[in-house]
């Protein structure tokens, strides 16, 4: 059997094309640290840091693992030239990039030997993203959980589109969890996979032991995509979701959304534990998810799982 | 190679379990005789159908195949008892019901020695049309065209999650239009897949012509689940499209939303070729179709594309 060179391990320098996404409130120096010893890429998520907040989890990732990780840095962020400055001071070396136009930054990036990947939500992002220079794109689509695309392509529908469209590897990302979902992204043209939810509900996560139970208790349809009018994100139902319905069945403007929203929910409730009060970010497969794992499970039953479900295929199991 | 027995090949005495969705306004006698002429499983869509009429494509089905065909029934639809009396009158041998409460017809249909199938866009609506005795589900997932469910749970993240709940077939719709989709589907759980959009726009659906070459031009994002507050559907953007948005703009309650849709307006433009004024049902993978196609060529691509992903996974092309 020829297996054939897989680009993402490639790009990388690392085992498995798995990339834990770079979440905030989820995503510190722990979570990324076991994800990369365990073979994956680790991705600190920035947009929940302050700059000295992610100076210190840059440390902190480099004395617990000797393998690449990476950082993911919404493009919106406030301070975002400190923070880019604090990246290529302290020699990160791959970079993520979400939420704003790649256009400035990768070129930038790019000039100091650091690989830069953007998660896009469509073709014509995809697209912009590759114009910009990026290394890669992560293809997110319409299940995964926290900010999201307007267009609501699926991922299922986003995949062979985004890789019919652009040359480079392509990362699927939203509704990926095990390795059934791997390898069905993998053959609808992905050669590696962003995983959020089920890392979010890891040992190693940051998130607070109260939202990680609320995520694993989780059934089917308890997420939906709303605050369209502000950004899409996918929250899972509570108190305050409850709120937002009960707002839009008040035919609630885009004001009254804001002012509802507030700051700082997102805090409140994924790493503060407020269940009530808290904006609580999570993907469509927190339905799928029924337990609290170390972050090396997650790798080694993914891995485990998409080489069964390869020799699935390989036996003739789905052929008729 | 050890070649499995495919359950939905078994269940329907087909030669692939390529089902063509019971489409309103598409699936007549031509569509669905060519799809079982061709090995997969026709259906007409009795959805847009009056009892005699479907009477009337039942007879001329039968004329132009010696293969097995079904037919698809909302459960809504007003004049259901007439509908079913013709069905089991007529000697069909499968219906597929959706759109409503599977427990009162399956067992009536089954004692008829008909083979029942009913779709269902939940872990727990597959649950009780198991326990209603189908013996099969289509799970839709939210890219789906057309009417769809609630919750907007993916085809990528339903799949799995039915397959671990019931043990009949589980069929895969929304999202699936060539044999790469089918394969990902058949890895997620599925052992058949179900699919719409792609033969909505062929030769022999019995769509207007204007509303197949608008669906072969569809773009990404052209289309979108909406009109929640009555049954969620989703369309394509047009006239028709832009003056729903508007009336959100504006606050609309489900009363004036009923007002501006009104009747018929799928008719209108998807059997009328009425593209501003018409309400046109079709699924996210339209922006991935680029030409109107005569049925069979779309099963010999699923067939020949299945074949070519899967000896890909047997090559070890996605191994890492």
């Amino acid at each position: 059997m020829h297996t054939s060179e897989n680009r993402v391990n490639g790009l990388f320098g690392i085992q498995y094309p798995i990339i834990q996404a770079g979440m905030i409130w989820c995503s510190g120096w722990r979570l990324a640290s076991a994800v990369s010893n365990a073979g994956g890429l680790g991705l600190l998520g920035a947009g929940s840091m302050y700059p000295d907040v992610l100076r210190e989890h840059i440390a902190k990732t480099r004395a617990a693992t000797d393998k690449p990780f990476g950082v993911n840095v919404p493009l919106l962020y406030p301070q975002i030239e400190t923070l880019m400055d604090i990246i290529m001071q302290e020699g990160v070396s791959i970079v993520f990039t979400s939420a704003g136009n790649p256009a400035l930054w990768t070129p930038k990036l790019r000039d100091k030997g650091i690989t830069v990947v953007h998660v896009v939500s469509s073709t014509r992002f995809a697209e912009k993203a590759v114009a910009a220079g990026c290394d890669a794109v992560v293809a997110e689509g319409f299940e995964a959980g926290g900010h999201n695309g307007r267009e609501e392509t699926t991922t299922l529908c986003l995949i062979p589109a985004v890789r019919a469209a652009v040359d480079v590897p392509v990362i699927a990302a939203g509704g990926i969890y095990d390795g059934t979902t791997m390898l069905a992204a993998m053959v609808l043209g992905a050669e590696g996979v962003q995983v959020g939810s089920r890392f979010a509900a890891t040992l190693e996560s940051s998130a607070h032991p109260a939202f990680k139970q609320k995520v694993v208790e989780a059934k089917e349809g308890d997420t939906l995509l709303t605050l369209k009018e502000l950004t899409p994100v996918r929250l899972l139902r509570n108190k305050f979701f409850d709120e937002v319905m009960q707002a839009y069945a008040q035919q609630a403007g885009k004001e009254q959304l804001s002012a509802l929203l507030g700051r700082a929910r997102a805090k409140k409730g994924m790493f503060e534990g407020d269940l009530d009060e808290g904006e609580l970010e999570i993907g469509q497969v927190a339905s799928s998810l029924h337990s609290i794992v170390p972050a090396a499970a997650v790798i080694e039953h993914m891995v485990a799982g998409f080489r069964e479900k390869c020799a699935s295929v390989q036996a003739g199991r789905f052929s008729f």
